[in-house]
C-alpha cells in the first residue's frame, strides 16, 4: 500500500506501509521543481530493482561472492500521450567470485520466472478507480 | 535513465540524470534489511505519482486552487511466481476551491489520455536485456 501525498506545486510524498518516504516532482517545463524523481523514471527504477534483488539473491544463494553490481535502465517514449514506454533497455554488470553462467542463468531466472515487475508488464492489472 | 547500484545485502541505490537517489530493499524474510521501499511498491507509488500529478496539474489549470490531495494505491498480487499484480486499486480524494465534476474531469483525462504509467501497463513496452 502507498500513499501519495501532495506538498506544493507538483511535489507529491509517497509513503509505503514501513514508513519509506520518496518525493515526486517533474522539471520546471512541467510545472514542477524537480525536487524528486519522476513517476515515470520510477517505473524503470522499479523493473532495475526488481530484477537486480532476484539476480543478486541467486547469485548469492548459489555461493557466488558479489563483489559488484550496477543495473541501467532506459526507455524510449512514444511522441503521443500518454507517451507510454515503447522500448526499455536494461544494462545489467556485476563483478565478484561467481561464473560468468551463473551470472547468465541468475537473470535468466529473474527474467523468466521470478521478476513481479516484468511480470505485471507481461500480462498488466485491472485498475481501479475510486474517487471519494 | 536510472542507474542502479548494489550497496549490500538487497540493498541498492537508483538513481536518476538529476542525482536523485532512492534506496531500494526488501523485506527481512527475502533477505533483505528493510532499508528502502520494495521495487513492486515502487511501482504503484509510480502509478500514483503520474496520475496524482496529471489530476492536480489539470485543475490548476482549469482555475481550480487545490488545498490536499491524496491517493492511495494497493494491488492483489497472484499466489505464484512471477507474483504479478493481478488487481490494482487506487483512491482518489481531493479538498480545495474547484468544482467535484472537475476533479473527476481531470481524473478522467489522467486516465483516458495522459498518463505515461498508466499507458505503459495498458501497452507494456518491449524490453531488451545486456549482460556487459
Amino acid at each position: 500500500m502507498i500513499t501519495l501525498t501532495w506538498k506544493n506545486d507538483l511535489l507529491f510524498e509517497a509513503v509505503d506501509a514501513a514508513g519509506h518516504k520518496i518525493p515526486l516532482d517533474t522539471t520546471v517545463a512541467d510545472g514542477g521543481t524537480e525536487k524528486g524523481m519522476a513517476p515515470i523514471e520510477l517505473l524503470l527504477a522499479a523493473l532495475a530493482g526488481c530484477m537486480a534483488m532476484d539476480i543478486v539473491a541467486i547469485l548469492r544463494k548459489k555461493g557466488g561472492r558479489v563483489k559488484s553490481f550496477q543495473m541501467s535502465v532506459d526507455g524510449d517514449r512514444a511522441a503521443d500521450h500518454p507517451r507510454r514506454y515503447l522500448k526499455i533497455r536494461c544494462r545489467i554488470k556485476g563483478d565478484g567470485e561467481y561464473q560468468r553462467d551463473d551470472l547468465e542463468r541468475s537473470f535468466e531466472l529473474s527474467r523468466d520466472k521470478f521478476c513481479s515487475v516484468l511480470g505485471t508488464f507481461r500480462n498488466p492489472p485491472q485498475v481501479e478507480f475510486t474517487i471519494e
